[in-house]
Parts: structure tokens; sequence; C-alpha cells
């Protein structure tokens, strides 16, 4: 059973799985018994990744993309989810990432709630093992932007430099974008973006940190290629 | 009773209430009992701010400017505070910010004591409810600068976006900028704002700041008004 | 018994003693009793440090700069580790800070263990007292990327701008650099600096904070130089 999810892996003799082992460390839903990440209890509660162990070199495989990429976009905004002010950012975040090759599968607008925002973030990384969670709003100086807040609070690691990138380059066009306290860093295999909520600011630091996406996603999921090439000086 | 502080409440009536209920949760001192913010018991101890809560649509009126910002200026420097160095840099914020319509209701050189800058920096946001409090001194990397740390201890939220841009500014001048470990943030309605102890570091680092530093204090202490305009891409 | 280590001690006299207390709080090398830092119980895990305390005003003396500055280079990457790839980027490193005055005292390649790099940080900086540690590698988004995390758990205090400068430098080249976690910090007396793996990286990032590394590394280990002039607005 083929999903459209977009990891799979490749064995050593060129087989594809089109299926993947759930990124997060749960059962294959493939069903297709040759599958390496086929359901087995041994393969549940393990602390290494299935994936990431068949990437080590020596083994018999490796993961490999296949279909798009899985993205979701979170609207905050108390207005926007008491339904009185348009899900505008919202839309145009949608339509890049449409237009960049993401597959967008969950779309919603949250109140500026902490607790609510980080159990969403929570899900949307930990049970729907996406590759890229954006959010838009709530990244300012009010008392009720807590975005960035709940960001912090559920990512393992920062990525400091596309936060840095993102209010350097608005910072160009407006003093305001020093205000912005955006977030970006990973939970597991998820890459959690945050955006500002206007349109403008919203399109601008995605159009920013857009370009380093697809190599951010494949590393992030445990692509094993050569980083001592001269074309990454980001890449460590 | 009239007050130089920064806020008041205008009504659904637009009557203008121009005292205020102090930002820190204290009672109002204005004595004026139709003021929704005159002291009653049942204020005290709340954990939403009074002027928060009247500040959600749908309700009676709603927060507004009078008189001006309030700031203090603390100078960090052991010879400063021994009277072995002039205060220049003290006296160049404290101009800027006059210029830029600031009270400076208070001055004041501290030793590098870490424990006495915090000290200070909850009084003036606590007790003193301060719009603003600007430290000069104590940014770099001697083991006796401890003015970043002293802040980190004491704000609630950083705002990176400001000691980035102060950096990247002043990088473009001299490579000595990236040793400034100048720290921006939010405690309460109070912002923070370190500068480097230079006159020359202090000047330019305050004037990349201060053309966001209005938005900045009017977003922090509860402006409702529409974040989704087009012109403000820091803003979440 | 003279040393190769980059500090001395010049008494009022100008005396020069060109030992040196070793920067980590033990016991001078030199055996020459006049010297302030000869060893003796009661220097023996002092809070305050005992070049700091002569480094006051009104004291006989002053440190002073003798000899070299040291410094290691750790190369970080599991292939480098086993053999199975060229240390370029750790070459290119070395080559650049002897060029800049280091003397390179120690070279390494660890594999991406977490423990193994904090132990070897932890070794550099409180046994070996160098004054800076350079990593290359293990800055990345990859799950074996933990360079920036094991230097997190060690250092006592950020240096935010140095990483700032090095990603907003090369963010001019490539978008990639946005990737880079690498952190800059200070732990004791020794500047730790890490930079990503790629040679091209290593390189152009090494160069963005050379200008500032003396500069750094007198403040850091406690230069009392008169700190308000305006050529360093880098400067606390």
């Amino acid at each position: 059973m083929a999903t459209s999810r977009g990891r799979g892996f490749l064995d050593a003799r060129s087989q594809l799985y089109p299926c993947v082992y759930s990124a997060c460390m749960r059962a294959c839903t493939c069903q297709f018994r040759l599958c390496p990440f086929w359901p087995k209890p041994s393969l549940r509660n393990r602390s290494v990744h299935p994936i990431q162990s068949v990437l080590n070199p020596g083994k018999q495989g490796r993961a490999v993309d296949v279909g798009m990429r899985q993205a979701a976009v979170l609207t905050i905004s108390d207005r926007g989810s008491r339904g009185e002010r348009e899900d505008k950012s919202g839309s145009v975040v949608r339509e890049i990432l449409r237009e960049a090759g993401f597959s967008i599968v969950h779309s919603e607008i949250l109140p500026d709630d902490r607790s609510l925002i980080e159990e969403e973030l929570l899900r949307l990384a930990d049970e729907s093992c996406l590759d890229l969670v954006v959010t838009t709003g709530g990244t300012g100086l009010s008392p009720e932007d807590v975005t960035p807040d709940a960001t912090l609070a559920v990512i393992h690691r920062q990525v400091p430099g596309m936060a840095e990138a993102m209010r350097s380059v608005s910072l160009a066009k407006t003093a305001h974008a020093m205000l912005s306290r955006a977030v970006a860093g990973i939970r597991g295999q998820t890459l959690i973006i945050n955006l500002p909520g206007s349109v403008r600011g919203a399109r601008e630091n995605l159009e920013v940190v857009l370009p380093a996406l697809e190599h951010a996603l494949d590393k992030i999921q445990g692509d094993p290629s050569e980083c001592g090439t001269d074309h990454e000086s980001g890449k460590g």
C-alpha cells in the first residue's frame, strides 16, 4: 500500500518500498511484509529509530523520498479563531508552500492560547509526523503573543539562523521587523517555523527560508549524504 | 488627580481618565471613583491585569496614552560608580531618549554587580512600572561584564531581534560589535534594553532600535489595534 | 621557568614574571617565589581568581601577554574519526589560526558523540586552560549533529554576536548558511567557537570572527584597559 508520506525505503537491490515506517517510531502502515519497517513488537519503544539504523553505511539500504513532503499551516489569531478576521496570511502561506511542492495536509486557526498551540504542535509532530509545521501570527510583543513561547516549549533543537535570517531580511524593509520573536526549531523529524501574522510579513519571511527548506528537511530526516562538499557552508 | 504616567483609560463615551491603574497590578492612584481602575480589594492579586481585560473588544473602553512615556537610564560601570569616570554614555542615552519624547524619571550609575543590577531592574519594572529601562555598559566579554546576565535573569520574554539588529548595524562599522552580549527583553510592561558602554556604541545601538520603540511599547502594554495590516511585518 | 602560556605578570616596577598562574585556578608552574602566583594552599579553591584580583587598580601589578596564544582544533566527524574522510577543514582552520599568531597545541578528530565532545571541551578549557578551542563539523540539522548542543552544555556565557555574524556573512553567499546551529561561548578563560564542517564554510566563518578574536581573548582573560573609548562599540 503506497502512502503519500514523503519517505520510503530503497533496499540494496534498489527495490523501493513506497511505504514508510512512520517517522515517529510507530509501525509501518503498508502491511507489506517484505518492508523492513513492517510492524513488529520489537520495533516499538526502541530508542534508535529504525530509519536511522538502516541509514548507517554497511546496512542493506537507505531511506529515500517518495511523494510530496507534508506540511501543516497554523494561523494563530484570537480574532481569526472567532471568525472575526479573514485568514489571509494562512492562505498566502499555503499557496507559497504548495508552489514549493508541499502537500498541505492540515490547516487550522487557533486562538492565542499557549497550551492549545503546544498541544497542536505536539500532535502534528509526534502523531501526524509531518515534515513541516508553519505558524503565522502571535510572534510580536503583545501580552497575548505566545506562539514563540509555545514553540520553544516543544522543540528539541532551535535553528537560530532561520529566525535571524527572516528578521534580517525584513529589517531592510521595516524597523518593526526587529520586534518579531519568531522561532524556528526541530521536534523529532518535524521542522517548525513561526511567521509573523501580517500577510506581507508572513510572505516575506517564508520566502527567506524557502531556499534552504528542502536541504533542511533532508538533513533533519537523516539524509546521510556527505556534508563536506564545499557547496554547503551552513552544513556542519 | 492626573499623573505623568503614560497610560490612561478612555471609556465608551470618550471620557478620559488621565490616571492609570498602575501597570503592575497595584491600585490606581487617582482616587477618582468613576475610574475603572479605582482601587478595590478585588482588583488586588488578580492574575488578569484590569487594563488587559478592558482592552478586549466588546468591553466598555480602551487604554490610551496620556502624557509621556517614562524611562530610566542605568549606567553600569565599576569606575563610574566610584566616580573615577564621567558618565558620558549615560548622558548621550538620556539626551537621545528625551529627544524621542521620553521623560527620564530615573538615572543611576551602578557597579558591575549582578545582584545589584537585577535588584534595580526589578524595582524599576515592578515598583516604578516604567515603560523603558535602558542600560549602558557591562555587555562585553570581561569577567566583570554581567549586565546581559542580570537582564536575562529578570526578563520574562526576550526580544532577540533588537539585540540582533543592534549588533548587525554596528558590525558594518567595527568587527568588535560581534562581542556585545547585549540583551533586550520584556518584564511585565517594561522593556529593558542593554547598550554597550562606549559613547559611540551606546549611541549607534540606541539609534538602531529607536524607530521601533514606540510600536514596541504600544504592543507590550496591550495595544489592541489590528496587527494584520501590511505595514508591520515584524508584528505577529 | 618560562612557559609558552600566553599570560604573565608585570609588577609595579615593570618586573616581568614570564610564568603564569594557570588560568584555571591551579598553581603557577614557575617555582619563582617572587611570583605572586607562586603556589600556596590558600590560593587553591578560591572563588576569586588571583589574576583578577591583581588586575584591580591600586594593586601591585597587572597581567600581560607573554608568548603566543594557545589553541586547539577539534574536527567533529563520524567518518573522519573512522579514517574514512580526510580532515581538510581541520587543516584549513589550523593554517588560518597559525597565520593569525596562534600556537596549535592540540588537534583531534572526534565522532559525532555529544558526551565525548563535552568531555574534550571540558578538558581543554579546565585542565589545559587553552585560550581558544575551535570545532569544525556537526553544526547542522542532522540527528547526528550535536556539536552546538555539546558546546551549549559546557559554556558559561554565550557570545551570540559571533554566531550571528558568521551566519550573516555566509548567508550572503548561500541560503544554507541559515542552517548552521553553530555556537560561540566562554568557559572560564577559554573561548569556544563552532565552525561548519565543510572546508569553505569553516574558512569563511573563521575569517568572520578573526578580526575580533584578539580583543575578545584579551577581555575574557581580564584585560583591565578602559572600555569607554569610542573605538569599541561592541564592548560593554
